[in-house]
């Protein structure tokens, strides 16, 4: 039994009540607590020293990114975060300056988007940092945005451009809540999905949430300049391609809509964020996976084959 | 700057926003998210391996603890508990039977409470194993109790036997909700926590909330068999009253009510709970700190005088 497996066998026997409206495997969990016109969301997110971030990252960005990332899951359900708590799990030894910047850093961001940080708790992890947070969010009725509900047919859309974020922009990224929110008072968006594993993962969860298959225009994915560059820099990096899928760490918006409102969509985000790109990289198909088209035909992308792909 | 004015300091300048009816400082934060009769409890806790439980800790039991303890903050608010996410932190290498058991522990204690598990993560902490839970409860507007509410003259009551707790308590204990619950609705409690810390700390937390101080009658104080079976069998072991009053992990009850509903409130506690003891340890006082009254007369309790106590 691998990793993902057991997650699987773990989540078909948790316990379950009539507060929870979608559990577990969406960006997520939406709860009903009885709000009149409102759902809650309901998100937790660690980053952990060495792993999410390096030893040496800049205090004030460890704690921007730490809330950052749970701020991205809420936008990816078109939410309104409201309230935070912080878990600090630290080394016995810590430098008091260095606690206040990781403070400094995630206290901005929340209060650039109206969040509260309520509280938390400071423990003990010997070893390395550990920072989670748990973050609460709310959603108008009916208005929560799945995973689930693509269907074959939808364009597909991803904002900003992608790759190459762990050359610093996995530390500094704004999530993309006011155009989270925007997209679905504008238009009936199918499902969408904050990009954190690489487009590619992140289109398969919705793919699988939503029993279709995809195909991407390879000469329509945004590739970002960190990637291009990285690609140029050194030989054996990650073709630029390979790195808008897979790189991870965007933190971009990938969502779908039914074909008829891609142009109305592009037309009316170009007035209102003329600053942030938006995409058509393809369509959801009946098929499943995920294929590639390019000038010279259609290819599968495989789960594990990106090595064979370049 | 040590580390409990570092958290003072981090406290006083979290941002906040009208979501937050109590932040910071007691057993868990208040929220009101607009839900007609309900404000919402919102609390996490983690517990990390080598210092709230050992390796070799069976992992149901493990599970059990974690989620044990966050509900025991939810019932010294006299909430009812709804909803937890699960953020596990994990070595790379591990068991898949042990992370089961880790949740069929947790799982367990949640069904018995009517508490949904509604996700979490898993993630990468690699020198030991770190649960974190995120946790949702109700209170009815008006009748959440927090720490800040005790006032001189007020009996001071603890539920249980205390002290020991480390012997195998901390692993097994089931937390005070329907106690906590029955005290709400049925007697004004002034200010209430659950004991983690020790009954001397704790009783310092209500004291400090609520500006008063409070006498405690040694002879009173519940002992439990563990503190005492442990001083017997080592002669450097913490005398019994000791262990009782600086312990920790007992995870009982302390609570506060005006003294005219001392009696009322033992009588009708015995009917109800008959198989958990309820005992009133002292008074609250317009002074500030602990004292202690035995036959020889009254003694202070000081934060760091522990070994000059005994």
């Amino acid at each position: 039994m691998n990793e993902f497996e057991l997650i699987e066998k773990l989540t078909r026997t948790l316990p379950t009540n009539k507060s929870v409206v979608t559990g577990s495997g969406d960006d997520c969990a939406v709860l009903d607590l009885g709000i009149p016109d409102k759902l809650l969301l309901f998100k937790t997110d660690a980053v952990v020293e060495g792993i999410h971030f390096k030893a040496d990252a800049a205090p004030e960005k460890i704690g921007h990114k730490a809330l950052a990332r749970c701020l991205s899951d809420i936008a990816a359900m078109a939410g309104t975060p409201t309230t935070a708590l912080v878990t600090l799990a630290l080394p016995k030894i810590f430098e008091g300056a260095f606690i206040e910047a990781i403070y400094s850093g995630m206290g901005a961001l929340a209060r650039k988007h109206d969040v509260a940080i309520a509280g938390g708790e400071t423990t003990t992890n010997p070893e390395r940092i550990l920072i989670s947070i748990a973050l609460l969010g709310t959603v108008p009725r009916g208005k929560a945005v799945l995973r689930s509900g693509a269907e074959a047919g939808d364009a597909i859309f991803v904002t900003g451009e992608l790759g190459g974020s762990l050359a610093a922009r996995h530390l500094e990224f704004d999530p993309r809540l006011a155009e989270a929110q925007w997209l679905a008072e504008h238009f009936p968006i199918h499902a969408m999905i904050d990009l954190s594993d690489g487009l590619a993962g992140d289109l398969r969860h919705i793919l699988k949430a939503s029993r279709v298959g995809a195909e991407l225009l390879t000469s329509s994915v945004p590739i970002s300049r960190a990637a291009k560059l990285a690609s140029k820099a050194e030989s054996s990096a990650k073709p630029p391609l390979l790195a808008a899928l897979t790189d991870g760490e965007d933190f971009e918006l990938l969502f779908t809509v039914a074909s008829k409102h891609a142009v109305p969509l592009l037309d009316a985000w170009r007035l209102r964020f003329p600053k942030l790109p938006v995409t058509c990289i393809g369509k959801i198909t009946a098929g499943e996976g995920i294929t590639l088209r390019d000038k010279t035909g259609v290819r599968r992308l495989s789960a594990h084959g990106y090595e064979h792909f370049a």
